[in-house]
């Protein structure tokens, strides 16, 4: 029950930020690798005839989904690494340059929870015979900022792509395989709602949110976004029934 | 240049949290909008005749990728609100159940920042007279929780999938328009270049990150993604040159 009161509490924390960041990025690359191309390929086999096309459709999705959230999250990783240093100067700064605006902003953020300038004060003369330990109690606690990881950009990039793509072939497969369109489109579906309900089952063992609450909600939203494809594009196609 | 330090600096971070939610779900539905059904449109055009079946298959793919986005959003930011919920309880347990061990946390918070026990004890005292605060605190402090907004995951879905049918439907408006594939696909590239340097510019505005370096960043993302999912198209299909 008190496993966090347990351990030692700042291992734990930092344990727990460094692999999140990696089941995270696995799990944007896989939910929406084994979703979109997936949703696709039905919605489009059911509008078109040759299987050729369906593949065709589903590796160019797959081929820009990946670059896509790759770079994307390339560049939000190099980002939040670059807002941090760049706060982290203007604290650097700030605690010389207007030394008692800052000293103003710690007991805000105590009173914030009740905490009087009387009871601050021992920490605030604290943290200031100790310039880089201030500012590393501003960046957490008035700006609420983590330093990243070294090299997390890279790392998040070739992690979400090659999820996504991971994800993505499981659903094309079939419609490699076989060269009847239905028959695909029922082998993909069958297979897919599996990868998605382990996918899903995994992700609630790993996040610690229920395994069979997180395989129905995957189910659905692959599953909704498969069957509102479909029907879209059958109704465009005039094949409505 | 301090402009944080001459603000209620409260209210500044609540007033860019609460902005930074929203602008965030744009960009991140403008961004994929523009980006992926841009690509395979591109890449489609480089393979098949008929721009019939690049509109069918790029709506197939905004109606699924802005699915899989919003109902991953909604679910995301509902799994947010539970998961602060029920640490939020687990820590009001705690202070009752093992106040030692969470008096003992608090000075392992401040030892991080070398503040020793002395200086900490005044806080942990007003901490303690006050039992919703301290919870409050360890919240912030021990696990860097914040307590998500109201009705964040309705809006946070309802604000995604709109702005990825909003993005997505740009690249496609010349292929529903133009019916010869190379000249829509032309179009398409250089209104959604244009759409993506302005959502770039207009997001390093926002974001303070400068309009010129994020206009090249999402020109880049776009292109790439377009790029490979062209070349990729006219491998597959065996009209490399």
């Amino acid at each position: 029950m008190h496993q966090v009161a347990q351990n030692s509490n700042s291992q734990h924390i930092e344990g727990h930020f460094e692999s999140s960041a990696v089941v995270r990025d696995i799990v944007i690359g896989l939910s929406d690798g084994l979703t979109v191309p997936f949703a696709l390929a039905a919605g489009l086999s059911g509008a078109v005839a040759s299987s050729h096309i369906v593949v065709l459709a589903g590796l160019a999705e797959i081929a820009a989904g990946s670059i896509a959230m790759g770079l994307g999250g390339y560049l939000a990783a190099r980002g939040d690494a670059e807002h941090y240093i760049s706060e982290r100067h203007r604290e650097e700064r700030e605690i010389v340059d207007c030394t008692e605006d800052e000293e103003e902003e710690i007991y805000e953020i105590f009173e914030r929870y009740s905490v009087d300038r009387a009871a601050a004060a021992p920490v605030l003369a604290s943290l200031k015979q100790n310039p880089a330990q201030w500012v590393n109690f501003m960046m957490r606690f008035e700006l609420g900022l983590e330093e990243p990881a070294a090299n997390r950009a890279h790392r998040s990039a070739l992690t979400i792509a090659g999820s996504y793509i991971a994800g993505g072939m499981i659903p094309l497969l079939p419609y490699m395989l076989v060269s009847d369109n239905l028959a695909a489109l029922k082998l993909s579906v069958i297979i897919t709602l599996i990868a998605l309900a382990l996918f899903g089952a995994l992700k609630g063992k790993l996040v610690g949110t229920g395994w069979l609450r997180n395989a129905i909600q995957t189910i659905t939203i692959g599953g909704a976004a498969a069957a509102v494809a479909y029907l879209l594009a059958r109704l465009l196609n005039g094949h409505a029934s």
